[in-house]
């Protein structure tokens, strides 16, 4: 099957502030704060200050506490959208002249504005075929057999120096550790670093009840976006560093991109919340099993195909003829999907998805 | 009077987390949000959930808030950090191989780790001197004078393209409007565009008492930072621009650079509340009214000179001896500056800056 | 049928001087000079010196002479390789979160070591499927109907701006004036800018027979790099703009990428003579003209079968088992090609290819 | 004294071609080749063809003939500018983040185009004061104690990371061996590169009569761009590397430059017979010898200065009135510098310079 395509529908863009409706099945960005972690945001606001720049108590535990979740001494630097935390752990495993595999309908390659061609000062991300929107090994080894692969020694051709793979895949799909495993001994073998853009990572573990580590660097994972936007927070994520091999630029390329927060506590205590007493993993088993329950209505429908394994929190459905038009009339939002002549939506659920919510949506797309 | 320079003290950056005291002067950024603005935040986190990336009510509503600021068409941008502002409007106004004239301690030029080299892909800083750490007509007239000012037709040298002024400037003098008028005139003449980083403009416009309006569009500023963070604001920072005629790829800039925030509306709202009923320029006028009370009590002080005129926020005193030392154990903090044979020290005021903090403040730099 | 990629075989790069054969096909490259352009260069190095930078009689005259060849106005600026030209001229119309549409086999796309994200400050290349080695409209079509095509609105997709085209394609095939039409048809419906690469540029007319502006501009081609290096010249190509829209920042950009000589009129007199006198067209008719002939030999040898239509002077031919060996055995280098398992070879004829050396070569090839 | 100021005088750029004049005293790159290059080009077009992009036997041997030169084992990369080999060799030594001193009247800092930004992909110059158009150990010391020298720990400001220091200097003295170690005893303090740009290092070599290692990796020089241009050839420099730490990645980034030349052996062709036989000391030699005439002439004459030591092959002299006009009228050229209110005028003698001619322009300056 091939890979799907977010369609730029007009209407997100162009919404009508009133046109909005409650229930929105668009993103898991289109959600609020968490209200436990915006309690942590107002209790940052203490009456005394901080020093600016990180260099405050809030993000000086961060190290500790992510090295506890992880069970290894961690680096940990906290930035504000998962773009900047994807390019910049690119602009340390690529210079300029490497290439990075990655799949062509990954949010890194699709949908980041030329932000990891930025920040790499111009490396090239080389697509790589998907299978159920996930990355194999095989595919990823056949890519490097061909010219440009690990050993290109010509300088005409870029050297490969990494792999980029989302975990929650673009499709919803999630990877197994062994999958990961997999593939990481294919980059090791050449000698290629990856990197896990983990904007879903806590959907991940929390489908897969793994242990973060297990997921990461035991799996031979050197660098990660790990994500809490979608999850909750409003705007922090985590660049991790596991392989103390990696040349720790981060810090001045991080205030080089402008993405150093003078006032950075606001920022990781987010982050200092949202790993605390398994809050992330809380809220990504709400947004999970809602997924769970949406999809299993919505199988039971006549004509309505689940086009992926609903592993996490991302649904897609190709819907007859009018349903997106009826389910839009009837109050809900969400993005059309792959080809225009074959109707197919995407649905997102998240952190504070509501069960009734995904029951009324089900009824209305039966009709 | 030469610039001063900010030393890297060990002190902040080692911080102990309980070596911090109440009462730090050194800098606005270590201030906390103003409540009026947390409220608007928590506001914000309304249940409804909002389309992601700016496409909500709140950033679509600043365009139209800040043109009735400025009493003219602007277009908006929020972003979240001074340095993402600044380095975004450069890529505006020079293209790789331009050069921006700009002062030689101002944060553009020092402190901004190389960000507008990276957001303008390669532009080059030209450093003006500086008089009360202002920039003058006259130096930039002569600064343009020079091989590779704005008539350069060598491709040798780098062509100047625009000018970059700090309102409130680093060493806390604000300009007039008639100097930035003059400036802008010299600017205009050579088909240079003339940028306004605003991280203080609030304390500037507090301080002349005059109109946005006239320190910026009609003076002949054609783009600007406008800032909030330093002023009660969280992480908010606009970037506006005023000349029709840039070519307006900021969007895409801010995309590249991994600014767009997914959930805008946070950044949205700060910004939306902090221009509404003035509360800006409140906010500034404390920070602006406790700097002079302050600036007043120490010019009492035998042996302690105030460097420059403080018209807004930024106070730069030679000290005596110990002085720093003993303010320092009294529970104060601030930044060291200046020539380490000549002891000398920065104090900024807030917005939250306490009046009977300023006078214990005096009474203890008394000794 | 597949495109073929080029095996960086270990012999090429690490040959022993002394293992070196006078027959090399491998390349219309590893030609030296042709007479009558190494007689204008030491002509060129007359008693009394000349300006530097390009203010000398020889560069001041390009303009004038390609305004000729071309039958327009144009724009012409000597470099001294092939990927500067090309990285140069993408340089002028992408900019940084632009993307470009090429074939992935271009030597753009594979063969520049990242010269174009370079010198577009990270643009992106976007892959076409090729029919014979050529892009077709239809396909290029397609792929801009794709996410990311010229109409992409958001700021998270790259926005297409333009189009490369190799003549003589990669596989050796030669673009007919209709289907450079059809191309700029397409490119120009959607805004897209067309860049002509053409390295071999002289093989393509000659081969069609047509004039120069019939393939270019009438066509609807913006610019181009105008190849001399291959046939014939010593180190010099030119970057010819048709399109007085372009933005003309070239001087700034060949300056910057350190391409602009002090003594350019060694660049500039191979030029000159290149295009004079219609030099440039017989030394291609000669490589066309062993082509043809080395194709029809190697056509009758059973097991010996051409794999692109042989338009200009590249063959690519699938021999039997140890033909390539013998072959080298014999005295006769070449590159090998395409996947291991199906043996094939590169054979490309030059300026100075001799009629001779091909009969022997198809005789050697017969076993 | 102040620096002078190559003022880009109208003429040359928009010279006359009829109006050139047979004695050019503007630069050393008004001339054209040495007939010894001449010819090993015209001998490097022999009858075979040669591996292209640098694997020919020429370009092959230049490693060790330098490092005979340099009595050490070199590595050695041809180019065809000195920008491009001073750009190469910063991209080499200062990351995207960093700062490189020089002074800022060097051709690295004001005349090349941006060249050095765009290839260290944005990295600040930082200029150095200089006396005698010299860069003094002392004042490099000076420059690294203010803020964002080698020990800047806030990734606010830029880290220092290299020293770019040209040999001649651009006042056209030479340092000596002892300055060159102290300058570089200095950077290795503080863990910076040296680079040397020796556009006219053939020139200091002669002038001191000392060994190429004693200027450079004996005194503590990491890397260099050795000229060969100025002096005789064509078109080609050598990125010389001496220190084995630096990351080379010289063969990457000189592709990615577009800077590879398929018929690389014309380049190297070049560089070989300009170091064999001691040539390049002779061809410079004859400059120095004449640039000492000159000079000599010139001192005798009332109201003529000289502004600097003419150590090498360049001389800066301020001359009354209509001295300059005068000299034009009789058929000299030459570049105007310094102030428009103090005439002063550039001269250069080459290789080639002619005794009578020197002699001609002092009697005509005589008036």
């Amino acid at each position: 099957m091939n890979e799907p395509t977010l369609r730029p529908a007009a209407a997100p863009v162009n919404i009508e502030p009133d046109g909005f409706e409650p229930v929105n099945f668009a993103s898991d960005n289109v959600t609020g704060v968490a209200p436990e972690i915006m309690e942590a945001i107002v209790e940052a606001n203490g009456p005394q200050g901080a020093w600016p720049y990180g260099n405050d108590e809030a993000t000086g535990g961060l190290n500790a506490q992510f090295s506890g979740l992880f069970d290894t001494e961690v680096s940990v630097y906290p930035v504000a959208t998962g773009t900047a935390a994807n390019a910049l752990c690119l602009s340390l495993v690529a210079q300029p002249f490497n290439t990075v595999y990655c799949l062509k309908h990954s949010h890194t390659y699709e949908d980041e504005g030329g932000a990891p061609e930025f920040y790499t000062n111009g490396a090239k991300l080389v697509p790589v075929p998907a299978t159920d929107g996930k990355m194999t090994a095989a595919a990823l080894e056949a890519a490097i057999g061909e010219v440009g692969g690990g050993g290109a020694r010509l300088p005409h051709v870029m050297e490969a120096a990494a792999v980029s793979v989302a975990q929650v895949s673009e499709c919803g799909t999630v990877y197994t550790v062994e999958e990961i495993r997999d593939i990481c001994a294919v980059a090791r073998a050449t000698g290629l670093f990856v990197h896990l853009d983990g904007a879903r990572f806590a959907n991940a573990v929390a489908a897969l009840g793994c242990e973060p580590s297990e997921l990461t660097w035991r799996a031979g994972i050197d660098l990660m976006s790990f994500g809490a936007t979608k999850n909750g927070a409003m705007a922090a994520e985590a660049v991790v560093l596991f392989n103390e091999d990696l040349e720790d630029t981060l810090s001045r390329r991080r205030m080089r991109g402008g993405h150093l927060f003078s006032k950075m506590r606001f920022v990781s205590a987010q982050l200092a919340r949202y790993v605390e007493d398994r809050l992330w993993l809380q809220l990504a088993a709400n947004a999970n099993a809602m997924a769970e329950r949406l999809s299993a209505g919505l199988s039971e429908i006549d004509e309505v195909a689940i086009e992926y394994p609903v592993d996490a929190n991302l649904i897609f459905a190709t819907v007859p003829g009018d349903t997106a038009d009826r389910l839009r009339d009837a109050g809900f939002d969400f993005y059309d999907w792959g080809d225009p002549d074959r109707p197919s939506i995407r649905l997102v659920c998240a952190f504070n998805t509501d069960a009734d919510d995904v029951d009324r949506f089900v009824e209305a797309a039966r009709g």
